[in-house]
């Protein structure tokens, strides 16, 4: 029989993480990424940012970031001119502002005596350019650490070869970054529909005893074994047999990646991984290379995502490198893979139903890692060290496997 | 002389009938009519109603309607698949729930021994099937009718011949209620550019003393007289008179409808009446049928309009039914007549003036049945055996005739 | 060294001017242009004019404007149909108001002895037509001055030959009358990309001692000479040099345009010059005409743009005048110039910086204007004889030239 009495949904409820609920627009005291070095030339390019309007251009060969408001009337300066080296003139009543301060230097308009130059200025943000990318400092106190310490080591080491893609998603950044660590997903999500997973035997779950662990700057959740195929009680096995699967082991024990690989500091480590402010890594260990993916809030809604695999070599491999990721990678992965996760995150509703289960705990462990957001540090609640569980009843804490 | 001085125009005021009021999203304790059932199968299809996401498909034959959320996470279950029969799985992490409890009874990416199976629900509502038509019960509660006490018994009963047209339309559903008992605006709206009145001497106004009256769950108002032209004062004759219109009196006299015909029980009266939740009916007393029309709310701004023409007879008045409804009936009467009233209830706005007139007695006592509300019965104003006043002045009271 | 710390910008704020504050959908106590009368006829035509839905039309060759909201249910009056004359009857029960009173004459469809007649008005609105174009009143009191008070006296004189353009702009109408009044932005706005600036000396600057004057209704601020070339300290000369511009002077000291010219009371003065509720007029002395503009309120976000240039003359100058205006004036002024302030007046977000610089006090005055707005004449602030300065630093006091 049908059953027509109400069941209360229990609503999503990120109280428990007050950084991370704070975070609509991110977290501000950190190097972001925003496009390609070669993007950025003289010509004014625009982006939205955590909720604000920047303008980028690039002038004796450095990259200067503006809020790209003029605070005379508020005409975005994006539309403005280059009359004078070192300056950006707005183009409504030629304000004409230092690249490097921001102060006024002239108002054309009022003639060369203008009592208001020097007593105005512009927002400008500190920009850097490394590994062939443009990175944004949009804090409100000037730097706390230098940018390469936001950017992972494979993007600097020598003979990094970065090949990627850019696009503008919808639905807040979060989502995208919680779909990004979540466990679950991948093992059911990502199992029809992707070429990439087509001829491969995809695990059917993992699991581990014990909540995510810090790995250097990366959170990572390596499982103890995973499972291929299981007897689900009431219903059957499952994952239905697919003919041109191998055959794969029942359970798989999993080496616990962030012990077992030498690696250099704050490497990344096997498997999935993320930190903040909002880079996801997944490091499979293969020779594809390692892919990263920045979730960058443009606004409460949208975020800029930033998808790249990175290898190391010299000339051959850089070739090789272009040469799968132009034939293979970008459009099994980075695009169709990647597009079935933004599905997902383009349907969650920003206020919604939510209950965890199991494979949760990296979720709620990225959230309670808000915690310690750089410059908003702030006390983590009391079962830090237990799996994450946000709810009063063993449905996460128990790990009976 | 013109005249500037501003006149002040009445609002809309509903608050004299507090269930109606609030009924925004409509009654909820009703079976209402959702689509055909022959629309239904495996694959799911999606209907918002009374402000909520619905999901329908069809398992094993039977028809089930889930809330279209995911407690997991909120994505749409819409989108998900069928693992195992009797089941739906969420497409996003492959949660697995009974279709007819509702409860989860496999989490795949979580294992075999998943402990959160068993502790979360999705929502289900009641389905059932007659006369062609998918009906849920959206209430909180279980049914506390059978699903026959709301179909119109000319849906149920032998011989019913049951053809129409389904379509979302703009406007909040009671506005489009309203409209459709009005008295009034069929004498005018439906005059000019509608076919189906170009040929025929429509009434210019009906007259009654009294109230409306209910027949059964039916509210009606049937006319003491029509009268087909008068002479209004300082304007002249109207209507103007049309070449091919035949002769007619100047006034009708009209038999009750109620009282006249002899009918089996709760048998819809002759001429226009209304019942709860939300369904017209127009019974002309001629062969082409007895026009019906449900206004099932999708949200607060948009309601499914369901129009349908019952004749009843063998093989033969089906064949004739079809034909007359697929030639003529639904292009005169379905589309262009009834869009004629879609297009007012388009233009009411939702907060806007209002000013009643003596037909529009309809209205309020329409407004009244919903303190009768199935559920939710409340006390009814005082006034309720005298002709819906909602004004203190005696412009809608005094029916001097 | 860039700088990161965040400049606090100032926000607009308009509450030391509290009627220009109040006045988001314009001064009601106005006659305003709508159209030309050429465009009004037996078919209703509708504007959104100061908030409200207008309707116009003209019957027995008068105009008439109604509210179009017909106050029994909301729709618009303006899909209704003329049944009598001197009366508009809604479309949808056939409720007949009186053109000249908005009194309810009949509702046909409760009969010729409806006892609802005469005790229901529409809202009407004063209408002249003067100038071939159409003026309407919208105060809530009746018209305190007849039409003519609110009409350029250019328009109303004999030889008077008028040519323009009707748009709708989007942005609140207060910017883009503090756009046609600001003085700099003409100076490097339309410097660039404009053909009418092509091959002329702009001036770059321009200097005031004090703050701007009332020239009979017009206020008006005119400058003490003009720069076209300066020395900015630390950038260099500006405007560049190009090379097809003839030579002028440094400096061009300014007849008052105010005092110099011998002209009829009320008329324009040279220059540009506003009056109450939203007129502009540039008049720059030359055989191509003055040009006129109005903004008047649609809505909160947009307005009607009516941009006028107008001659005296006879039969030969009035040939001369259109072809002129065809020919040439219309795209390269009407259309290319002043495409270039709508583009900023779009661009000028509604809440958002704002930091008045020097040239700015043309637009405080503006706004202190508003004070003395008929009907709802209030106190000015104190400064009212100096320059205005809306901020506490002597940025826009000193006036040090």
């Amino acid at each position: 029989m049908q059953n027509g009495t109400s069941v209360h949904m229990r609503q999503r409820d990120l109280s428990p993480w007050p950084n991370y609920d704070a975070a609509v627009l991110g977290y501000r005291n950190y190097w972001q990424p925003v496009t390609w070095s070669r993007k950025i030339g003289k010509k004014p390019v625009k982006f939205n940012l955590l909720g604000e309007p920047i303008m980028f251009h690039r002038d004796n060969g450095k990259v200067y970031a503006f809020l790209d408001l003029c605070p005379h009337r508020g005409v975005p300066l994006s539309i403005g001119r280059q009359e004078f080296p070192g300056t950006w003139t707005c183009r409504y009543h030629g304000w004409t502002f230092d690249n490097e301060t921001g102060v006024l230097r002239a108002a054309f308009t009022d003639g060369p005596d203008s009592p208001i130059c020097g007593k105005v200025s512009m927002r400008t943000y500190p920009v850097e350019e490394r590994a062939g990318l443009v990175w944004i400092w949009m804090g409100s106190e000037a730097p706390s650490v230098p940018v390469e310490e936001d950017i992972p080591v494979e993007f600097l080491s020598e003979g990094a070869i970065i090949v990627g893609r850019m696009t503008e998603r919808k639905g807040n950044w979060r989502y995208a970054a919680e779909n990004g660590f979540d466990e679950g997903h991948a093992k059911y999500l990502h199992r029809y529909g992707a070429l990439q997973t087509l001829f491969r035997a995809l695990p059917a779950w993992s699991m581990r005893r014990g909540g995510p662990i810090m790995d250097g700057p990366w959170l990572a959740r390596p499982p103890d074994y995973e499972g291929y195929q299981g007897d689900f009680p009431g219903l059957g096995v499952w994952p239905h047999k697919i003919p041109w699967y191998k055959k794969v082991p029942k359970r798989r024990p999993q080496t616990s990646a962030s012990a077992a690989v030498a690696k250099r500091p704050n490497a990344v480590p096997r498997g999935t991984s993320i930190r903040l402010p909002n880079l996801l890594c997944s490091n499979p260990g293969s020779r594809s290379g390692i892919h990263f993916e920045w979730y960058v809030p443009t606004d409460a809604h949208n975020h800029r995502y930033l998808q790249f695999l990175v290898v190391h070599g010299g000339m051959g491999e850089n070739i090789a490198h272009h040469l799968r990721y132009w034939l293979r990678e970008r459009w099994m992965f980075h695009v169709q893979f990647n597009n079935q996760d933004a599905w997902m995150v383009e349907l969650m509703p920003e206020s919604g139903p939510e209950r965890l289960y199991r494979p949760d705990a990296s979720i709620t462990g990225w959230r309670k890692l808000g915690q310690r957001a750089r410059g908003q540090e702030a006390p983590v609640p009391a079962d830090d060290e237990a799996p994450a569980a946000p709810e009063p009843e063993p449905v996460l804490a128990g790990d009976r496997v």
